[in-house]
């Protein structure tokens, strides 16, 4: 009989079958409800991926891969191992059947080990497709699918002021894991990289250890590196038209992508925060760049968090009391004929800086319907007027197209390769 | 009046008089009792600083810095400075009495915010002096503090294997910040780092993700990378002889350093682990190199994890079943006349390596009353014939002073300075 960690250390008696029985952010029977209520366990399976409009867990694991093979057929059974072991990963079962302390003593384990004992943690995990899987750097072909590339998913141009640092930038294949502990998503992403030897090789990869998105109404909305909340007016799981309208890709959308209906895009931008620049910002500076308050996020044309901001209201000077270049304006809907993404970022600090400060910063994760409408003509508008752009410099980028979900059977990219 | 960071946000009432009076490993009167018993909070002050004998959090952040000025009235300055914002911070506080959201508008706030919200976290900042302090490169006495650096605090000798990263290694001082919550961790680095702008600059900082170390009998054995229990055999909080033995410096053990007397050594190594290799070995062999199960983390010599291993115990081939050159004898105290070490290291992921791996391994942090008994024997053996060696590269190595605690009025390190 196959026990779930927690089961695997005595702590409870879930076997596999009451797990897989788990309902999509219930509490599990044998979990403690903790204060804040936190599910157990997100289904693997269903129309969209999970990990999208999944309420934003704590921590994140994102890594892009190199594809090493020119073999479809090899592709194609690594997409099917790792929707097998996401699957039983995020019912916080092993990454194989055999799992990591059983099994003959003269092979290696099917799961690496180090989850042992911890709860499932609400972890998700979300596949996507780079452009350079569909064509890559020499214009191959290498799978197959040229021509089902979708239109939208042409890699993002050059944005003014980037300086992006290429092992930090595309990839062939992504993974997104989410969850409440971070060992749990570092677990899932090394097991998916332990599965793939020999087909891909890790392009890079990002911890993010706080989230600074809000996907559900259910959630407060955490705070930046600039020690601002962020998140505030993100596309929300609750707002179904909205998500039609702005995350989900339509069938009808790219007669060439059909495959991608009920999928959306990923874009990934690694934004360093010139963190200690910024502390040293009077409040109303800061204050004015983002154009909210920091203490309750309201906008500075009054209200509350959730106020829409009043973008016409006189200030002092001749000047809108929200300055021309905050950056609430600058990316506002109003300002991007609607356009609105639902977005998943992640606080991220990774060592040091060569300025002997800390590299810090958000590491954005924006899902949307199409990036030429969706993310596009923000970032080109933020990197010409918004007063934050000052305070960031992006190092990393990349663009991915998110299948739809997957029936049991099916394996993620099998509208695409099926 | 000034609210912790919870009473800002009106989730509770605990005006700073209140938090004052928590005590050290108590669940806070405001503070839900969550499953696992986290206290809230710790006491910054006592006769030994934090952060050693507490129970090892969950989330490390760990810094070094230099220190860019000559000034000796600067240095203690900045060390007054941290050590009222360290009592304030671990208390739930911000950085500074005016906080992050009110004030002058036309200053810059005396903290940064992103905790704001947050619960304390159970946060520990620990302060240590590294030998470059009393020594510079050049040999130079900065701050007349020369004829008092321990003897036992010379740089730790090169070992063999050893491929040290300057970027990652040494620094005139150390702050350790551990947290059940990561973002609190980083706030309080971060803090501190721009409290000592113009004074210090960050030379190196690390983020942990997962603790591998038990600091006290009421912790379970949490995991490494490699899968196993890690810390069985750590000196406890409750072992007060071992401790006394082990980790806290005696009055007499070394007359030029008696300000340190209640303090420890700081050894932090960052120890890199070839993850993608070590996840091909077969169990049986992951299992020799340790000398413990994989499943229990109990002696191959039997019995449960905590069981004594019988390393007499005859196996196959007329080879012991715990092998020679498995990793827990060949740290056994049994083999280094009983020496042992209060250990805190954390698991780690940065980004990738050059290989297409992950760039994964063990933060290790340990706390010794003498490194030239306690550390550098066992690391030479470990080098020498521990089967363990072969998926480790250590890229990061440090020692510290770690100078006694403080009573209300003292600062961090007035036994050196004042």
């Amino acid at each position: 009989m196959r026990l779930s960690r927690r089961g695997l250390l005595g702590g409870g008696a879930a076997a596999a079958g009451a797990v897989g029985a788990y309902a999509a952010g219930r509490v599990t029977a044998d979990e403690p409800a903790h204060a804040s209520a936190a599910p157990a366990t997100y289904d693997f399976r269903g129309a969209h991926q999970a990990g999208i409009t999944t309420p934003a867990q704590d921590r994140l694991h994102f890594a892009a891969f190199d594809v090493v093979t020119d073999s479809r057929e090899e592709l194609v059974a690594l997409l099917q191992a790792w929707t097998d072991a996401a699957d039983r990963m995020t019912r916080g079962l092993p990454a194989g059947e055999i799992g990591p302390v059983e099994g003959a003593a003269n092979l290696p384990p099917d799961d690496t080990g180090e989850a042992i004992g911890l709860a499932p943690g609400g972890l998700t995990i979300t596949f996507g497709f780079g452009p350079s899987l569909f064509r890559d750097a020499e214009g191959r072909d290498r799978f197959g699918i040229a021509d089902r590339m979708p239109a939208a998913l042409e890699p993002l141009p050059h944005f003014p002021g980037d300086e992006l640092d290429p092992a930090r930038s595309d990839g062939d294949l992504c993974v997104q894991a989410c969850a409440d502990d971070p060992q749990v998503a570092v677990h899932a992403i090394r097991n998916l990289a332990r599965l793939g030897f020999g087909t891909v090789s890790v392009r890079w990869s990002q911890l993010g250890f706080g989230r600074t998105s809000t996907t559900s109404v259910t959630q407060d909305t955490p705070r930046n590196l600039f020690g601002f909340k962020d998140g505030t007016a993100n596309v929300k799981a609750e707002e179904t038209t909205a998500l039609e309208d702005h995350v989900w890709v339509g069938a009808e959308d790219d007669p060439d992508a059909a495959w991608l209906a009920g999928g959306s895009y990923l874009v990934a931008r690694r934004i360093g925060m010139h963190i200690e620049v910024w502390d040293r910002q009077p409040l109303a500076d800061q204050e004015a760049f983002v154009g909210r308050t920091k203490g309750t996020g309201a906008p500075l044309s009054g209200g509350e968090e959730m106020t829409e901001p009043d973008f016409e209201m006189p200030g002092s000077n001749d000047q809108p009391v929200i300055p021309v270049d905050a950056h609430v304006r600058v990316v506002h809907p109003g300002a991007h004929d609607g356009a609105r993404m639902l977005r998943r970022g992640y606080n991220f600090v990774d060592g040091t800086n060569p300025l002997g400060g800390l590299d810090a910063g958000l590491f954005f994760v924006a899902y949307v319907r199409d990036p030429r409408t969706h993310f596009t003509p923000v970032q080109l508008a933020m990197a010409k007027s918004d007063a934050l752009t000052e305070y960031l410099q992006v190092t990393g980028s990349a663009l991915f197209a998110v299948p739809p979900g997957t029936a049991s059977g099916e394996h993620v990219g099998h509208t695409l390769f099926g």
